[in-house]
């Protein structure tokens, strides 16, 4: 990936730089890797910004500089000594904000000793991250041209069928399928989980048989210039019990009537609970065990959350998944899940795969 | 991978606690997973460890009861609750030591609101590391058994040619050569480097076709039951310059006689400096602008460091690279890298694939 950043990169930092005027901070740290990236368009694996009103600095070491010259833009870019930490708190100043959920303990102990006269390290919680809810055009078109290749691999997996394939070979196959049409590699190891593992919380896929009759929980996502996507769907390997068939259709209303809800200004705790109510209302409550979704973006689990006990409203361009689940201990589960983007009417739903019960024997 | 630990992980608590007592620690809070791991054999994505003379704690979450179960040995297996930080402050006593390089600026704060009355957080640096640096004959077979995954992808390189591949293509081929051959996957992504490209400091596998007539540079390795290998070969794709040659054996001669020199006891950075007075002497010294080799493990970059400001003595079970390489700006570059068990006689080579220059055209 040598990508110059787009344009609106650079807007990026000014609505940072307004954050970081409410925090009345003078200088912002960033070392956050992925915040690095949203911020400057950089893709490696070692650089940090220092942002003030004035200025923006991006700073990485002699492995990078190259790498930076080209996908770097408006920062200025210079290149770290050995002592990088060193490095980066002299040139702090004031109130010096840093993003304390990334920088350990040793780390700003180091930072500390290096501080010019009358600087103060200030905790600036996640204005990043804060920042990375809301998406702008090139992200959801990365995250779209994402969801579309894990579309892909689930048609794939309907084509050929699941039973009498291995779990991990169903999971390889998708994740390699992915790569081939240009994926980074997929975001998150994928799910595979058939018969009664569809009811364990976290499945890892096994060297085991997929047999005919079963539901199977496949939850995956491809990786693409970074952003991720995050997808569930539960097939059926040929005809099963009624018991499972209901639940399907519990979950798939519930996942609809949520979906229905999502919209800019509604609290994600009622979006939450519009599927919760339904499941409660069948007699599985105890079975949804998980919130209703999360944001998705760099990271494929990001803020806002949406559940029971998320806080705020849910804003036009936040990127979410809603995902209700049933889990019927020691006999299967049930999750469907869609990756949305919140607007102020419906949202825009990036996942393209029926959500109806597909058979793939 | 459900795999119960070996008995001798057992033991690696033993050391630790004695190293506690040299810190005088009442308890140490473990929360870097792969020190986790290490300690107890979990390989779950969230769990801690607190240890104490007396006792040895395990936690985790609800998603991980049932694997802990089957994983975890030596230690008590406690649930977490949802205010884990919290849960786990409340367990600290005494002086009670943390990782410093692990736990964040925010964790340490949040850690810091629920500690009993009389406990005080220390500082505790990097115990588990330190006691990572040697490696028990499990940890060596896991390691071996990674390093021939890698070879077999090397031979597999030679025997298919990489003339008229892309970089990333060869890349994938291996990756996934050794995961098919039961790699948990690559312990980090290759690097495929031909011509001027093996002369970056840092190179990712680009859609170029590798032309007739260079050198390609592959620094590749394979992740089994966790453990890494790592190794780097450079390639011919078919005749190149005499000067590339010359360097070539250079490297060559340089590899073999720092490798003769690895044995426990010898110091580190003498070690580094037997390659780098070959290559100094042959007027490259500027050309080789990065340490000798770093130890490997659960990470492929672990301590201790081989390397000119390295200090400390290499001890018998330490798993080092060897890897002297000359970067010639523009043209080309060559490295050569085994992974090597320390001994008090001869080093345990684990990598296998031939030094000789190697004519993949």
């Amino acid at each position: 990936m040598n990508v110059q950043a787009p344009a609106s990169v650079e807007a990026r930092t000014d609505r940072l730089v307004a954050r970081m005027a409410e925090q009345e901070l003078d200088c912002l740290l960033v070392t956050n890797l992925l915040n690095v990236r949203y911020l400057t368009g950089f893709t490696g694996t070692n650089g940090a910004c220092i942002v003030t009103p004035d200025a923006r600095l991006f700073l990485t070491d002699f492995r990078y500089v190259e790498q930076a010259a080209e996908q770097v833009r408006g920062y200025e870019r210079l290149e770290l000594g050995r002592d990088m930490l060193g490095d980066l708190a002299g040139r702090l100043h004031g109130r010096a904000g840093f993003e304390d959920s990334n920088v350990t303990v040793a780390q700003h102990a180091k930072l500390s000793e290096s501080l010019s006269e009358g600087t103060e390290l200030i905790r600036a919680g996640t204005p990043v991250e804060s920042l990375r809810e809301v998406k702008d055009p090139a992200e959801v078109a990365a995250m779209r041209a994402a969801a579309a290749l894990a579309d892909a691999a689930y048609r794939d997996m309907q084509e050929r069928g699941l039973a009498g394939r291995t779990e991990r070979e169903v999971a390889m196959t998708a994740v390699r399928l992915m790569e081939d049409m240009g994926a980074d590699g997929p975001s998150f190891p994928p799910i595979v989980a058939s018969g009664p593992a569809g009811a364990l919380p976290h499945a890892v896929p096994r060297d085991v048989e997929i047999p005919s009759g079963v539901l199977v929980v496949v939850d995956m996502g491809a990786r693409l210039d970074g952003y991720c996507s995050d997808c569930t769907r539960t097939f059926a390997t040929g005809p099963v019990a009624d018991a499972a068939l209901e639940v399907y259709e519990l979950v798939r209303n519930a996942q609809a009537e949520a979906l229905a809800a999502v919209r800019a200004g509604a609290e994600a705790a009622a979006v939450d609970g519009v599927a919760r109510a339904i499941i409660d209302a069948a007699g599985h409550g105890e079975r949804f065990g998980h919130g209703l979704g999360h944001g998705v973006g760099l990271e494929v689990h990001e803020a806002p959350r949406v559940a029971k006990t998320a806080t705020g409203e849910l804003r036009a361009g936040h990127a979410v998944t809603v995902e209700p689940g049933v889990y019927v201990p020691g006999e299967f589960g049930v999750r469907i899940e869609d990756l949305v983007i919140v607007a102020d009417g419906e949202p825009d739903v990036l996942t393209g795969f029926p959500k109806e019960l597909v058979t793939a024997g």
